[in-house]
């Protein structure tokens, strides 16, 4: 089967394809917005509930804060910024009227209201209304919701106009606690990306030119995708005390002298599914770990215009192999069965599944029923040759499948991109790497791969400059206490060992 | 302890007091839109959970769509609507600037976007392209978004400018089966108030004038508030052929054949938590139906400053307790239990959750160690005293009393709403029921109640506007095949018996 495009052949238009063979997303009649189809939810859906169970396990409530943020909230920010600009949705009136048979917008608002690009101005504001003394504190919660940023150039995932995802936000009376949760944070969704998503990231530190703007430090998780770009899929950020004291949060200490709390931000969006279509697509389709798969099996049944067995038998026997593979628990849930009994053909059916990532997909007819077995492939092995099961052994073994699956899926993704990691110890081989036509990676057929060097943290902005004109960055810090030669300054004082690599 | 305004001092504001009591929700900056709380969208969160698992055990799908509707989308709708007019928010442009200090909405879109208040005909647009042939049905799909719909008068939760619904929309290729899925879901709806929300609904179907314009039948459940009044908290329609024409959803049928696909169409929203509220509420605050609570069992710590007894040791002993109780599974899920470590007093601590409505809290202090006991006291049996029981017996019997607790509050409330259904049989005791001032039942202490009529169907308007001079309406149909005399005529020629009653 295959796709149009495989990932070597063209990249972008190979994302897309992948998109569209798993029937994920679709674009929408407004710009730069996607219909999310039920696979490309469902998967969302799996992502949120992992992350969102973590979220409140360490402590966090959630709540929703409203779409609209009146201008006038945006006015004090607009006057700390020189030249500020931002691209956002702005709603100027309230009604729709039919003049003369074309509708127009009517009843201008006296004050325009935004479409929330973040919640971050609203939520500081209730903050601050929220918080007297230091008995009000910690104040731990998160918000999933929508948020619309008006982006030029969008990419299904990756970037788009209106995106889901979710702001956590904490205000604290210490420092200490505040820097702990930033950290837990980072670590939450390290591990959704690695033991949910099978998605390798590293994590690190920001630069202080790559920090958010504002915070005392900006934590990442970074994956790196198949062409060796690398995609950042989750931030955590400790503020210190810089957002309390523009947004006013202050609090009665404990002394009873007036205080500005510590807070912190983090957030993941429906970009990380970009991420793992990048990581887990090939060039048949996607393949999706088992934890976040909407469906983990997929019964197809063959059924045969012959007289000894009917349409209602194979039924009979698919639902019975549903009922007892839902009595098995990977990871703890109920398995995730769907019995595909729709109008098509079962190699088209086969085809579908396997299209979108189904991790294993069963197929059962008359020959089955008779040997008492069923017919499997497994997504991440589709190389290997249809198995015949007994009925019996893959129902007992099929939870202990799914998790091997999602073992080998992790180590494999790791595998790859621990090989693409290279350390370069001096800047003429690092802009030698970088350049457009590389030679050393050409030759062995690899794509540009992330790589280590180790500085002292001189001449930052000169160095991302340069690094720019190859499309890459630094990334993180990938070690605080590195010793040896600084790749930058050339002297024997590096403090850092950085990431860096061409970026998303 | 007890609220500003009782229930029956003064009634609205009551309700208001009851929110802010449970710390539920707050008015935000920007008009008609609320920022829901943790205990207000924790509840939420479970009405949604519960639901969206019948969703999908009845073969749905979720998926999402974009927030965003061009306003050429809206203009076949008002080209068949005469004096369109829609009380909408639309975006006009898509950057805000600085200009001479203050910020102005710059770059103006070509088409303006209107903020959708259901996703009704972007859905249908994509199912018009998704459907071929009858080989592509049923698509049975469900969204859980945000929808904003510019009201003048708003109600935190019961009507506001923005708010959070599921709209479910189906496809068909038959006429029974759509029929059978508009039923389906009426009484998913049904569950979720009775078995999860402890809230009494009538289900019934909606009369001609009063059904969803354009649906060939509309069904709804309704509850009764103390007031006596209806609310109606969700409706499933089905539509017959009517959207799919105007939508163009068409298919290939068996025969090869084109024709137009059956769909339905079913919500409800955040008002559902307004119906909990009234249903629920006391002059103390909420009470929070065990199975959709955000927590189930509050335990709040006393600590003293003695030598015998350490904090510590308290905290051990609460500890314990919180761990036992997460081994109980009442509704087949573990139990969610909050260990309340903030640094306030026990009383407040314990007021503040029974004003929110937490089904039970208990106190451990010195005392309750000595003794392996825990003090108990249960929200919707305020009035006893505090229960002092043993350790073991409390976490033994305690996923039985968070059932008993469920089942005695709807109980409860239908024993109530029994109650205040009374059947008339002449139009002039209607009248009277309904005027004003009501003699029969304010001499009996009683709100208005709901009213059962027998009616054959004639005059349907002008019953409707002499009900609505007393804000009466008829409701829905609550028996297809009554017979008798029909109060509107007084002939022997009754064919249904409707509900009537005041409405939100």
């Amino acid at each position: 089967m295959g796709l149009q495009n495989t990932r070597t052949s063209n990249y972008a238009d190979w994302y897309l394809n992948v998109v569209k063979a798993a029937d994920m997303a679709e674009n929408s009649p407004a710009r730069g917005c996607m219909v999310i189809k039920p696979w490309g939810y469902g998967i969302w859906e799996n992502i949120k509930s992992s992350l969102d169970e973590m979220i409140k396990e360490t402590g966090h409530e959630n709540c929703y804060f409203p779409l609209f943020i009146p201008l006038s909230l945006f006015q004090k920010e607009a006057d700390h910024v020189d030249g500020f600009a931002k691209e956002m949705a702005v709603v100027t009136h309230s009604r729709l009227e039919n003049k003369d048979g074309k509708l127009t917008p009517a009843s201008p608002l006296e004050e325009p209201l935004v479409v929330r690009p973040t919640s971050e101005t609203i939520i500081a504001e209730s903050f601050a209304k929220w918080v007297g003394s230091y008995r009000d504190l910690p104040i731990m919660i998160n918000q999933w919701a929508n948020v619309v940023r008006w982006e030029m150039r969008t990419r299904m995932f990756l970037r788009t106009a209106e995106f889901l995802w979710q702001e956590g936000h904490t205000a604290h009376s210490t420092e200490e606690e505040a820097v702990d949760e930033t950290l837990t944070m980072i670590e939450c969704y390290r591990k959704l990306a690695e033991d949910y998503m099978a998605m390798p990231v590293i994590v690190g530190r920001k630069t202080e030119l790559d920090k958010f703007p504002g915070a005392v430090d900006t934590y990442g998780i970074i994956a790196m995708m198949p062409d060796g770009r690398a995609l950042q899929a989750g931030t955590s950020h400790y503020l210190g005390q810089n957002f309390a004291k523009s947004a006013n949060i202050s609090f009665q200490n404990k002394n009873n002298k007036p205080e500005f709390a510590y807070t912190t931000s983090w957030g993941v969006s429906t970009r990380l599914i970009g991420g793992l279509i990048m990581t887990h697509g090939d060039d048949e389709g996607l393949k999706v770990p088992p934890r976040i798969a909407p469906y983990q099996v997929v019964i197809v049944p063959i059924y045969r215009n012959d007289d000894t067995t009917s349409r209602d038998e194979v039924n009979e026997y698919a639902e019975n192999l549903e009922k007892e593979l839902k009595k098995s628990m990977p990871f703890g849930e109920k398995i995730r069965v769907k019995f595909d009994k729709r109008d098509r053909t079962p190699v088209d059916k086969r085809w579908e599944w396997l299209r979108k990532g189904a991790p294993i997909v069963v197929e059962v007819g008359p020959k089955d029923i008779e040997k008492n077995s069923v017919a499997v492939v497994y997504r991440n092995r589709m190389e290997d040759k249809k198995q015949f099961i007994d009925f019996n052994e893959f129902t007992a073994t099929t939870k202990a499948k799914l998790e091997e699956i999602q073992t080998e899926m992790f180590e494999n993704a790791k595998k790859l991109r621990d090989e693409s990691i290279i350390e370069i110890d001096n800047w003429d081989d690092l802009v030698a790497h970088f350049k457009p036509k590389n030679k050393f990676l050409e030759a062995e057929g690899k794509s540009p791969a992330f790589v280590k060097i180790k500085w002292c943290g001189c001449n930052e902005q000169e160095l991302e400059d340069k690094l720019k004109e190859f499309q890459a960055a630094i990334h993180c810090i990938t070690n605080e206490e590195a010793k040896g030669k600084c790749v930058v300054s050339g002297e024997d004082n590096a403090r850092y060992e950085v990431l860096v690599a061409r970026s998303y």
